[in-house]
C-alpha cells in the first residue's frame, strides 16, 4: 500500500520542519519509500484528513498517523521485519526522553540562532505568522535574535554538553549503530543546515564527527535536497 | 564474595554524593547487598586501592570497579541472572545520554540551590575544599547562590522540562518499570533531599508523581537513612 508523507514545505522546494525530517529519516532507516507531499503552512487544510493539527502526517495505506513519535512507533509496529528504530521497550521509552530534550532544549536553541535567516526560506505567505509564533515560543524577537546571536550561540553550545559526553564514549547515541534516538537530534541539525548558511557549530566541535557519521548513513540524502538558495 | 561500596560520607552518617547514591540504588535494583564503607573527602587515601580518583568504588570479591557508570555496567555483566539495569544494548547506550544530562544539567542545577545548606552537612574538615571546588564548578559563590536562589530555582525548574515531558506519557523513564536511566536523575533528587531541607520542587510539580513512585520502589530505603539534622 502507498505511503504518503505530508511535510512542511518552504521556498526553493525545501522541507522546513525538523519534525518532518525526523519522520523522513525514520522511513529511510526502515528502508521504506514514501511519496513526499509538500504542504505550505497556509495550505494545511489541503491535508486530506480532518483535524490535522501539525505535520508530519503519514498516510499508510490510507490510515492516518499524525505526529513524529507516532509515526516512528507505527513504523516499528507495522514493519517489524525491517530494521528497528527502537530495539527494545526500554530503548523506546528512553527515545521519548531524547525527543523531550530535543523539543525543549535543542530545537528552541537552534531556532534562536537560525530564525532571522530561516524566514527567507519560507513561502512568502507563511513568513509573518511563522515569525510571530516562533518569537513567542522562544521568547525573543527576530531583532533580538540578530543582536544577541553570539550569546545564543554560546548558550546553544553549552546546551549540547549532554550530547558531547554521550558521544565521547560511543559512535552513536544508540550505541554501535544509529537508532531513532540519533535521528531525533540529528534532524534538528539537518533542519538548521537548510535554515541558515551560517554554521551553528564550530568546525572543531566534537559533535562534527557524529554529524558526519550520520550524514554518511544516508548516501547524501539530506545533502542532495535543494540547497538553501 | 563480599561486595563493598566505598561511598562519600558526611556529617550525621549521611551519604553525600549523588554518584554514590546512583551506585547504591543500582545494587538495590539488582537485589545485591553491599557493605557500605563511608569515606570522608579528607580520608580518600583510606580506600584500599591505588589511584582511586573518585568515589564510588565497588569492591566485588576484591576486584575494584571505579565510577558510577562502570559499577552499573559491571553489575549487569557480572549478575545477568538478576533484574537488568539496562535491558538491551541500545537502552545501555541511551542511559549514557541520561547520565550526561544529569551530570551536565541536573546536578549542577541542584548544586546551585542546595550548596549553602549542604556545606553544613559535610564533615567540618571537608567543607572548605568542597566549597571551593563546587563554587568553581558551577561558576557562583555561596553568597551568590544565597542571593540568587529564586533565579536558580527557576532555572532548575525550566531545565527539568525534558524529564516532565517524557514522564507525562509513561510511568518511568525506562517505560513501565524503572531502569538505570530512572536511578540516574532520581538519585540526584535523593541527594538534594539530604543536602537541604528546603524543597527544590513545587508541591504540584508533575515530577512529584514519578519521585513518589521511585521512592515506593525501595521500601523507604532513602527515607530510612538518617534525616538531615
Amino acid at each position: 500500500m502507498a505511503l504518503l508523507l505530508y511535510e512542511r514545505a518552504g521556498a526553493y522546494d525545501l522541507r522546513v520542519s525538523p519534525y518532518c525530517w525526523r519522520a523522513r529519516l525514520a522511513l529511510e532507516h526502515k528502508g521504506l519509500v514514501a511519496e513526499s507531499i509538500p504542504i505550505f503552512y497556509f495550505e494545511t487544510e489541503k491535508v486530506p484528513f480532518r483535524n490535522v493539527g501539525n505535520l508530519p502526517v503519514l498516510s499508510d495505506g490510507g490510515r492516518k498517523i499524525e505526529g513524529t513519535w507516532e509515526i516512528a512507533d507505527h513504523l516499528d509496529r507495522a514493519y517489524p521485519e525491517r530494521p528497528a528504530l527502537m530495539r527494545c521497550p526500554e530503548a523506546r521509552a528512553l527515545a521519548r526522553f531524547m525527543g523531550s530534550w530535543a523539543d525543549n532544549v535543542l530545537i528552541p536553541g537552534l531556532m534562536r540562532v537560525v530564525l532571522p535567516d530561516f524566514l527567507e526560506r519560507l513561502h512568502v505567505k507563511d513568513r509573518e505568522r511563522y515569525r510571530q509564533s516562533r518569537e513567542a515560543w522562544v521568547g525573543a524577537t527576530v531583532g533580538q535574535m540578530r543582536a544577541n546571536r553570539t550569546t545564543y550561540l554560546t548558550d546553544l553550545c553549552c546546551s549540547l554538553a549532554p550530547l558531547r559526553s554521550a558521544l565521547a564514549v560511543q559512535p552513536f547515541l544508540g550505541g554501535d549503530a544509529p537508532s531513532y534516538a540519533d535521528y531525533v537530534p540529528y534532524t534538528a541539525f539537518v533542519w538548521a543546515w537548510f535554515a541558515s548558511e551560517q554554521p551553528v557549530l564550530a568546525e572543531d566541535d566534537p559533535l562534527q564527527g557524529w554529524l558526519a557519521r550520520m550524514q554518511d548513513r544516508f548516501e547524501g540524502l539530506p545533502r542532495s535536497l535543494p540547497a538553501a538558495a
